[in-house]
Order: C-alpha cells, then structure tokens, then sequence
C-alpha cells in the first residue's frame, strides 16, 4: 500500500461539479489499494473575491488580517472536497494547515514552513481515513495564521509528502507535464519524462511557471520526488528528481521564454568601488525584481551596468536611479529598452559538453535573429532578443538541439 | 475605562458598507475611554450560502466537515471588520474562536461551551488592541472546529464577556430592545428598561426571538448582565438581569405570541404506566420539538394526552404515532388542529400576586376569544387560541395589564 498526495489547484476545485471530479479521482486511487492525502487550493476566483473586500475600507488591509480572511478560501475548499469524498462512499476529513501540523516562520502573506509535525495526519491515516489538507497556510509559534503566499499549495502538497515520508507525490494542474519548450509556441516540442531539480529551478526561473522555484528547491532540499501532471487525464507526467548521471547525456533539457522584459543599461559609471552596490541596493529597495545583470567595463575606463527586468516595473526603476545617477557622476547615463524577451537554454548536460553556446548562438543567427545581453550558468545560457523574434528563436533553439526527438 | 463586549449579527456586517459602520461605531466607544470586544457572525447570506454548497454532493454532509466549512464564515467577517478598524486608525486584531480560547464540548454544528481561556485575549488587550472575536465556533479537546448551532454568537459574547470580566455586555441587533408585546400586533407596546432572566427566558421559549434560550440561560448561570440593544441607533435597550425585589412589583412584564402552532390530541389512551413515556418517547425520536404538554383523565377512566408544535413537525408527528396507535389499543384515536396560536404572559410579580390567570382569562373573554389549551409555569400562563385571534388576544392581555403605561 503506496501512500500517495496529490495536489490540486483552485481550478481543479473551482466549482462543485469539479469538487465531485477530484473526489472520484481521489476515489480510483484509493481503489487501487492506496492511502491519499489531498492537499488543494482555494476554489478559483475565492482569493481574488476576498482580496478585492479587503481593499474596500481605504487603506491596504494589514497582513495579518489579509491571512486571517485568505486562509477561509482553502478551509472552504478543504471541507467541501472531505463532503464529495464522503459522499461517494470514502472516508475523508479536511485537515486545516494547523492540524496538519505545518509551523510557520517568516512574514504575514510570504510565510515559509518551518516545519510539520505529522503526528496528527499519521493518526488520521491510521484510522483509515483518506485526508484533505489545506494548501497554502500553516500557523506561527505564536498561533497567527500565515499564508504562504503564491505557489503556496505546492509547497503545502511536498512539505506534506517530506514529512509523511509519502511514497509518491503528484502535482495536478493544468498542464500535461514539463515540456521542451512551451507546446503553443514550438508544436513539436515533446513532454519531458523526467527533469532534475536544478532544471526545474532554471526553467521556472526562466519563465516556465509550471511551479514556483521555491516548492521546487523545498523538494531538492528535502529529496521529496514529485511528479508534474495533469488533473484533466491519466496520462503519465514529467517526474521531477535528483539528477542522476544517465541525466546528463541530454545537453540541453529543454527551451523556456519569457516576454514582456525590459533592459535598463547605466553608462559612464566611474570604475569605483561601491558603485554597483549603489545602483543594485537603489532597484532592491524600491522592490524591483531583476532577473540578469551584466555589466563590463568599456574602453574609456568607465563601467556599464545593464538588467533586465519585468516591463511593468521599468517605471518605477527609472524613477528609482534618477537620484543615483547625480551620485556617479557628469557622464553617467540612463538608457532603457523595452520590448525584449528572454529565451533560456537549460540542462545539466552542458556541464560536461562543449559547444553548446555555439550551437545555440549560430542557430539564432541563421535564422536572422539578433542576440542582446547573455547570461550563463553553469546549466543555463540566457540571451535576450527582440519581443516579436522570441517564438522564432525558440523554434530555433529547439531545433538545433533536436529536443523533438527523442534522446539516445 | 471600561471593557465593553459588543455582538453584532450577520445583518450588521451584511456588506462592506456595514462593516464599517460597525467600525465607527466601535471606535465611538473606544474614543470614550473604554476598550473593546467586538463578537461577530458571519455576513448575512453566507452560511445560506456555503450550506447550499454542501449539500451539492448528494449525500448529507458530515457534520465535521460542515462545522470546518461554516465557521469560515465568521472567520471572514473577523478579518475584514478588524481591517475596517484599523483603516480608521483603530488598532484591533482578529480572534478565531481557537484564539479565543473557547473550548467546546458536545456534538459537532451543536457545541456547547465548556469553558473559555482568556489569556490570549487579555494579552491582545493588554496591547492596547480592540479585539474582533469570531462568534459562533469553538475548539473540541481534539482540536476539531465546532460550531455552536442556532444563536450561537449571542452566547459567544455572553461567554466572552464572562471570561473577561467585561463590564458591559451588548447584544447589537436589529431590533431596540425587548418590548411589552411585538409593537407590530401591540402599537403601544412599551420597550422594557430592564426584565430578569427567567422572565427574558420564558418570553424567548414563548416566541420572543430576540435570543436563544440557551445565551440567557448561560448569562444566568455566570451573572452576566447584559443588554440588548439596536445596532441602528444609540438608544438605549433593555437590560437583562438577575431578579432584584423592586421587579415583583410588576405583575407582567410582557405579552409574548407564537403563530403556526399545531395541536395532536390522543384520546382513549389506557389509564396504565407507560403511556406517556411510549407516546412522548416516540415523538422525541422523531424530533419533534412539543412545547405545551397537557394531559387529564376523562370521566370514562381513559387518558388524554395533548401538545403544541410547530405546524411544519404536524405531518411528521402524524406519521410518527401511527405505529404506536396499535400499542394503545383500539380506544385510542389522533386528533389534530392546525392553525392555532400560542399567547403567553410572563412575569416574576405573578409569584406574589394572585387574580392574574382571573384577569388574563376576563380580558380573552371580554374580547370574545376562545381559549384551548391553557399551561402555567410559576412565572407564565400561556394560552392556545384560533390564529385568526391571535393579534386581538394580545392587544387584550396587554391592555388588561396595563403594560402601555410606566409601572408604580
């Protein structure tokens, strides 16, 4: 008897009719000789319903208060899928986060697990009854409510599965797996079998948000092997795991995009101590999010800095330098650049390959595509390009490395 | 200063707009000095709402998990009233009723409370914070959620106020106290300053529905003085109390009526042992609640048992005696009259002053109004008549005893 959680999202559980889905679901395993332990989200919309409340009494709600109110959302969800479990002949009880255990620390809204203490969940399950946990909230020593702000159920789901010591792990979403690169952009691009937890941690970074780096660093952390698949079918999804050395004849995993980026370049930066600091403290304090930093120093002995950034945030990061840049000096300089994209190359294998940036490099020059910034890691080539040339770099990549074939 | 308890109902947080209404209210009171516990139900609406849900499943959900399900609701209205305090500069901090400290015991969507443990709340206190405590839910030893069933947040803040050794307790409702008799049927009817909680008691178990039996009785048992009051205005309501001598003075203190009632009278009952035990055990079986019970033995040596129920429970009695027909013997029959009403005059003076059942019954028959059955308790004598008179008896009764007028 194989102890089993599976997590579902507030799509999964977003009306009542989808409830009974996941009950049956639910149902089919436990059939098949197994213990379940369900961990869901908010019903979709819930959230977003209760947020919109919180923000009619004219002034931002305060975070504690914000967990009290969004913390209902899976309670709700919990005890409506225990009803559809009962229902249908099995027996079920809604665990909220603090009954199952699950210790806090952190801040209101951005809570992190601390730990679980499973003692409750095991003697539930010993009673033979299948469990439904409340994603995304768990309890602080000091007995307030946290939430554990986005991605937060998937987290639940595999600190869950650590500390249950689960057999198997399931994350059921909308999607059928990890792909090579996203289906809608590359069509032959081929559902993964399995990935490592370092190229999951690159491709969510790099824009494939199948799921939040953090659940996926907790499941490394902790050795918590999970599957990605979907909710709608039983096909088999992608298993996300530690690498092992058969991993590392693919060189290149898979292609992720992200659109929308800006860059911000600052010029004429004296080549002094302290100045990156600067610049790079200014965009954290002001809460900007950069993604790559390059920077280098030019021929005249003056450095350059340039990011990238979400589009959105290009604003309030310009508004941010202004005061800096009387600070670096007469020639330093401002420029932005919008419009760009983000394509991500990512796989263990290029550790152990060479070549791979020149493959990548002559591959978007072939097909006409200029690169912008690059940025490396040890299992990751990124370069930007213009907006409108990303679903062409993409096919590009994809192709030169052959990701729709199959691996020998 | 002050510690004031103040409940207020699902209709008074019914909206965003009210919850902050509530918030002005409650930040009046703490601008006067005094600190302040806010006990609140859930939005008007939502319960309704989340039981539809519920049973949307095609089988009664279990009350656990309706109990995880329903005390969401209170949760939400906790969270957004101690936004719309502090969006008003009002330092408050929700409370859940696990955080509260309200231990129950009982059955699950009918808890009791068994004790409250109040340091949390007087530590929160002590931080200078108003508090906003969710009514109608507790905690179980095993740590499950209980609701409390009917009028369930009406005895939270009883009890909160007793735990905390409040000096006000404040019943907030839609209503501006309790009055002589409806001012609906009586448009003279008095609003009473003050009535002792046997009185308060019997006028709620004779369809006064201001509160719960069970949050006076539970105000009785621990002296918790309280008032009930409008949540619409500052006037003041009616305080309920324990009995002082002053009170005996008034013979009656009000006039209170219940429509819809239903009588089964079972003749030809043998006049044996056991009778009454097999037709009133049958009838508890079935939950049907009886609220007059009369009984006598007619001139041929033969029982005959009546009661009063609400007419809805007529057809389920019906169906429910019929087995026990045969049990009695062929003599005994099953009448039934729908369509009656219950009027109770209830006052601690009718101890120490006699004629008052003389007066009562005059005025009835002055008015030309039938009596049926007729039921008297030490503080109360209550009537049945047609339901088509019910409006005329009260307005006799009340004129009978004078209760538009101030007493001596």
């Amino acid at each position: 008897m194989a102890l089993i959680v599976q997590k579902f999202g507030g799509t999964s559980v977003g009306t009542t009719d989808r409830i009974r889905n996941v009950a049956e679901r639910i149902k089919r395993v436990r059939d098949d000789g197994n213990q379940v332990v369900a961990v869901v989200s908010a019903m979709a919309g819930t959230t977003d319903r209760l947020i919109a409340m919180a923000n009619e009494f004219g002034a931002p709600p305060p975070d504690r208060e914000l967990d009290v109110l969004l913390a209902t959302g899976e309670q709700q969800s919990i005890a409506l899928l225990a009803m559809a479990l009962n229902a249908i002949g099995v027996p079920a009880a809604s665990v909220t986060g603090r009954q199952a255990g699950i210790r806090t620390t952190g801040s209101h809204t951005r809570g992190r697990i601390l730990d679980i203490d499973p003692a409750h969940m095991r003697a539930m399950l010993g009673a033979g009854r299948s469990l439904v946990v409340a994603g995304f909230q768990g309890v602080a020593p000091d007995g307030v409510i946290h939430t554990l702000g986005r991605g937060g159920s998937d987290l639940t789901a595999i600190a869950v599965a650590a500390a249950l010591k689960a057999d198997v792990c399931q994350i059921l979403t909308d999607v059928d797996g990890v792909y090579s690169c996203d289906p809608r952009v590359v069509p032959n691009a081929r559902k993964l079998p399995e990935i490592c937890y370092d190229e999951m941690l690159e491709m969510a970074s790099s824009g494939s948000k199948v799921m939040q780096s953090r659940s996926v660093e907790f499941a490394k952390k902790y050795g918590v092997v999970f599957e990605v698949r979907s909710s709608l079918n039983d096909n088999p999804g992608t298993i996300v795991l530690e690498e092992h050395p058969t991993m590392e004849n693919v060189v290149i995993r898979g292609v992720s995009i992200e659109r929308s980026q800006a860059r911000v370049t600052i010029t004429g930066i004296p080549d002094e101590p302290g100045m990156s600091g600067l610049i790079l403290g200014t965009l954290a304090a002001a809460e900007i999010n950069l993604d790559m930093i390059v920077s280098n120093i030019a021929h005249d002995g003056q450095a350059r800095h340039s990011f990238t950034m979400h589009s959105n945030d290009l604003g309030r990061a310009q508004a941010a330098l202004k005061p800096v840049l009387a600070e670096l000096g007469e020639d330093a300089r401002v420029e932005t650049e919008a419009g760009i994209a983000k394509l991500s190359a990512v796989g263990i294998g290029m550790r152990t390959h060479s070549g791979v940036a020149a493959t990548m490099f002559k591959a978007l020059g072939e097909a006409g595509i200029n690169i912008g910034m690059i940025s490396t890691s040890e299992i990751k080539i990124a370069v930007t390009v213009d907006e409108t040339r990303i679903e062409d770099a993409a096919r590009a990549v994809h192709n030169a490395f052959k990701l729709d074939q199959l691996p020998n």
